[in-house]
């Protein structure tokens, strides 16, 4: 793509800073490292095999996946280390026992007896094995077992013929709701401490426990000590977001995704900026409005990557955007003249970037230097 | 797709019922050949050219889009009649003269003497010929100019060359602020006033105002008098949804689309169904939330289609969706085992199709006997 800019795009268009995304691994990887414990990026946010590239350790993997669907395409690309982190189910163990057939060392994760029970009678039937991490509920926000609890060496038990228990993992999700990054590192001790005891009982009740999974951006980031935990799992730090700057896990600027749109009116009597960038390409995600600043649908960009602090996309229909100033003041209309194109910085990478089917890679303020496909779906 | 029925589907997969859907048309046909108005349905909501065809008064249109992107792929299917009823920008000028000259009869709109002298500036330097709409503020929503505004007019007028003002368009969004059907009746007659004053300006001021459009699901549902327009543009109505019901627009029962999912775990001590339907699924829309009744993510089906109205979907991560009992009762844990198929009925249609690739036709309660495919994108 040579000699393409920005300004030769369609709007809406989502872009990736290439530097910033760079940076965002970088510092992930160098911090992971320096805590001396594996990394098995999340590929759910970017769903892209040239990033997935850029994120694994090896061309085989580790990642972790959403869906099947990631599965699969990962896999087509040479990606065999696959963890499924979405609580299996009956429905799924075709397709699960269909890519293992194929090569794909692909993991699933349970959170019951009767879905160990489940995996169990498909082995039997089918005689496959599919190796199972057992889910740990570390913050009570979503699904697992509790670490102490008897349900854990019930679930263990209850795998047998081809199902194969590897572990345990658990995804602190409730650090998305630490209000600083001391409670968000105490965050990442709680959930460390919760896999490693289930593990440890695990052991000590005869099963295997290789793996000791653990991961959320919030947590990886902050996380001071690791020990026994075997693999980090995070994903939307690749590109972060509002999210993440409002919990102080980066700085706006080191986001590295953004939606370019175009000015296609203006309502001066009231205060808007009427932008191509509604709904649907910056999605309904309103992440920050639980948080100390509220983002609206975003910040504002100038094409060249530049924060244009003052102003705030307040307001989405499907294919409109509303930006307004932040202090209700006036707003300078020659400069935002229709056709300028502006950049929307998402509150939520992974939805932001459900919403396109391809990548544009820029480098430096307006050289696109290629076109990334990414993928959606089950 | 003979034989293939829900029970054999992967989750999470978009579902239409097609008995709802076809009466859902075939009510707002009936209504608007009554008012004796043309009709121009908005395709943006289902984006099928299955769909599309059921909608159609013609198999050359018209419709409304509201990407060029739905113009091209629609137009490749044979449709020529279509209106762009998002505000024109300098840079889908090109696109817009292109299909053009391939035989699309695309109008545009705009709101600005800005734009309207872009579009003829254009048009001057390519000999092109694009007929516009100049959008009218009906209700203070949006965009738009003041249909007794000296704007109108300076529109009207700086359209010149190839850019023909054809006449004038205008969308009430603000009729998803009613309160009331009777508000929504009123809010219909003020769309219809407002543009039908436009086109009396325009005309008078020795302006062509062929074409005077209005739409939105409520109003074009409560209208009860549209003198002075030629035609309709709704949508969303072809499906039907949460926000429409809360609106009165529909019952919960006309809803024909749905999202079907997987229970993949149990969390007994919150309450909590847990699903493989989250927010990918589903979309982050939360609609009903300014509503009288918060709807949450949704209302639960079950597979066969019938409401289980002690339920809801209450919380969404990417891939998890939580269901829980509305009053916080208990939940007959052995009703909803692991790899039982429910189905979640969306705030907003147009969010939630948007986040799937293919729709899933059902006849009956289970049979499926089609499957569609429909785009996104730009």
């Amino acid at each position: 793509m040579s000699s393409v800019r920005l300004d030769d795009l369609s709007t809406p268009a989502l872009v990736i800073d290439q530097d910033r995304m760079a940076r965002n691994i970088d510092r992930m990887r160098r911090h992971l490292s320096g805590l001396g414990v594996g990394f098995r990026p999340h590929v759910k946010t970017a769903k892209s095999i040239e990033i997935c590239r850029r994120l694994m350790p090896t061309p085989r993997g580790p990642i972790t996946v959403s869906t099947l669907k990631e599965a699969e395409q990962f896999f087509a690309h040479g990606v065999t280390d696959v963890l499924y982190a979405v609580g299996i189910e009956p429905g799924k163990l075709p397709h699960v026992a269909d890519l293992r057939a194929r090569g794909c060392d692909l993991m699933v994760i349970l959170d019951s007896v009767e879905a160990a029970a489940d995996v169990s009678a498909f082995c039997a039937a089918r005689r496959s094995e599919i190796p199972v991490l057992v889910e740990i509920d570390s913050d009570g926000h979503r699904g697992g077992v509790e670490p102490d609890s008897d349900t854990l060496l019930d679930v263990a038990a209850a795998l047998t013929s081809g199902a194969r228990c590897r572990g345990v993992m658990t995804h602190a999700g409730a650090s998305y709701d630490c209000r600083s990054t001391d409670a968000i590192a105490a965050m990442a001790e709680q959930e460390r401490a919760a896999v490693v005891r289930a593990a440890a009982r695990l052991r000590a009740a005869g099963h295997d426990a290789t793996v000791v999974s653990v991961g959320s951006t919030p947590t990886a980031t902050f996380a001071r000590d690791l020990a026994g935990v075997t693999e980090v799992r995070a994903g939307v730090f690749v590109f972060q977001d509002l999210v993440m700057a409002g919990l102080g896990v980066c700085a706006v600027d080191d986001i590295a995704l953004s939606v370019l749109v175009s000015v296609i009116g203006q309502q001066r009597e009231k205060g808007w900026i009427v932008t191509d960038g509604g709904w649907m390409a910056v999605s309904r995600d309103r992440g920050t409005a639980g948080q100390a600043v509220d983002q609206g649908y975003g910040l504002v960009r100038d094409a060249d990557g530049r924060i244009l602090k003052s102003l705030v996309m307040h307001g989405a229909n499907q294919e409109h955007g509303l930006i307004s100033r932040r202090d209700g003041g006036a707003i300078d209309w020659d400069a935002f003249r229709i056709g300028r194109r502006l950049r929307i910085v998402p509150n939520h990478a992974c939805a932001t970037a459900a919403q396109h089917a391809e990548y544009f890679v820029v480098e430096g303020s307006r050289e696109v230097v290629a076109r990334w496909e990414r993928f959606g779906g089950w």
